[in-house]
């Protein structure tokens, strides 16, 4: 039987929410991940270092049994330097959200005034803090992240020396922008290698299948798996997994999200064995990350078998995407 | 207070469905229009001279107290003269559906081989039965309206005597064929007038507004604005109103359709009065069609009023447009 053996999954865009849902969807995450990179869009907003250390240990709390590091994030404000020295060694990243963009981004950044993030940007420019980034401007959906460019254009020029991760890029324009500027990376979704918008609204409205940002056309969906699969050193995996309570997906207004935080792995190995790349995902899923970030996860080894499973209907209330339907890999062993 | 009389009302493309969904809906359209286009896709559809009658005879039943027209349709299949000759006096149009490509549409045309299709479509042409076309291709979502330009092309240069009305257009491209072609007509949606894709998943995902042709980018909302409120004599109102059951809307996969019957006047009055072009939608609304058709309603005054109307949660069970929302347009009264 066909197996594919993964060390120290990475998964470098994460949503593990807190409370209830928290302890519900952390331990997927931990059971088949070395670490993730934690978004910090609580309710309110992780944004000071004892916001960092008790949503850590909270994480922590849910995953008792696993070795599983939480790569902390701060909502980005404009911070000061002092600040950011004493927190710098508590998070790994700081996660900027333009206002309102998305779930709980209400506090984020309402204009890209460069001169008054200057101070913040700058400092952790030279602390070596990088910057994640919700590109979308709020503009008209299928434009969102292609009008966004710009943005990720000033900030690369204004602060060469600031890695600066386009989350969850989702088009052709972002994949380009990876070539043009030395300081620009990116993480990619399992379900935007996948989807495009006849998936989401084509056919029948799938709210299982709504993510922002929303999935794009054919011709980015094409630019996207052509970096991943190449696994392009300067992207990573980063799931994007966003965890709903069933009622809130299969609703009149349903939450924008994409559950696949358990069955990310196996997706991965059934897309880059049905373009015959299996030999980059390892580069894709954990080492392309550990080499943007800086980062050594612990020795976790994840072995992935060619079998049919069937997706669970749904985890602790929280449907993921494929619920109820077969896949082609599934999970062997994990050391 | 402000009011609009509105003359000979006519919705020239309504789904009334069947049985009991038919006897639910068909008094809301019948109360406030003086006839409708009535589409053939029922299961099955209707596609010879006796479904014509009974359907006829169905609607007719299910509104006994108003005067309403049902400008009957068939169902569109490579019919040949003797059948059209014979059934010709009982029917307004004949409707045309791509395979597939929407709610009960499984049995229509699978390739546009005109030579297969000419002896139907000269005959039609003769015997001056318009055709009315769902004009979509089965490619990407945001892109099949107007890839379907090039078979209205075909249609309209093959037959330049057959009247063809593209349904319910979502797209600049569209509107542009009116001004090529002589023999191309078009019919444009209230919803069509109000939405873009940002509505049904720019920010949360909308069941209630998520329709077949999908609403397109602010682009063409503008094109079908600029006919639509200049009563271009080639465009029509036809609601495409599309009841379901809630159940069906507001599930995983929800089915395409807006009901938009019970207040698509009031509608298009706040629409057509917003633009300072009320003066334009009685020809809109009403003549146009009438001219297009060679149609003479019977006398029917409808009278609105500028004023907050609630709009109901449900009627028996289908979710209109704007449930439970204040719009700015009431019916006043009926003669």
């Amino acid at each position: 039987m066909k197996t594919q053996t993964l060390l120290m999954p990475l998964d470098m865009h994460l949503h593990l929410r807190d409370a209830v849902m928290l302890e519900n969807v952390a331990p997927l995450s931990a059971y088949s991940f070395s670490g993730a990179i934690v978004m910090p869009n609580l309710v309110p907003p992780v944004e000071n270092r004892a916001d960092v250390i008790a949503y850590k240990e909270r994480i922590m709390a849910a995953v008792p049994n696993d070795y599983f590091e939480p790569y902390m994030t701060l909502f980005y404000k404009n911070y000061d330097k002092a600040f950011l020295e004493s927190v710098a060694d508590d998070i790994t990243a700081i996660k900027l959200y333009p206002a309102g963009i998305t779930t709980n981004s209400e506090g984020g950044v309402s204009s890209f005034d460069i001169e008054e993030m200057r101070p913040t940007l700058q400092a952790m420019s030279d602390m070596e803090i990088p910057l994640c980034v919700h590109g979308e401007t709020d503009g008209f959906v299928m434009d969102r992240e292609a009008e966004f460019m710009s943005i990720y254009e000033l900030l690369a020029t204004n602060f060469p020396k600031l890695k600066i991760i386009m989350e969850h890029i989702t088009t052709k324009e972002a994949v380009d922008m990876l070539d043009k500027f030395e300081n620009l990376y990116a993480t990619i979704t399992v379900h935007h290698l996948i989807l495009t918008l006849d998936d989401v609204v084509g056919g029948m409205m799938m709210p299982h299948l709504f993510c922002k940002p929303i999935a794009k056309r054919p011709e980015d969906l094409d630019a996207l798996l052509t970096v991943a699969l190449a696994a392009h050193p300067k992207v990573m995996f980063g799931s994007d997994s966003a965890p709903h309570p069933q009622h809130k997906k299969e609703s009149c207004g349903c939450a924008a999200g994409i559950f696949t935080a358990p069955i990310a792995l196996q997706l991965l190995c059934e897309i880059f064995e049905q373009y015959d790349k299996l030999n980059n995902l390892q580069a894709f899923v954990s080492d392309n990350a550990q080499n943007i970030y800086g980062i050594c996860p612990e020795f976790k080894e994840v072995v992935l078998e060619k079998r049919p499973f069937v997706v669970p209907a749904n985890y602790s209330g929280v449907v993921p995407m494929y619920a109820g339907e077969t896949i082609n890999w599934a999970i062997e062993s994990i050391d």
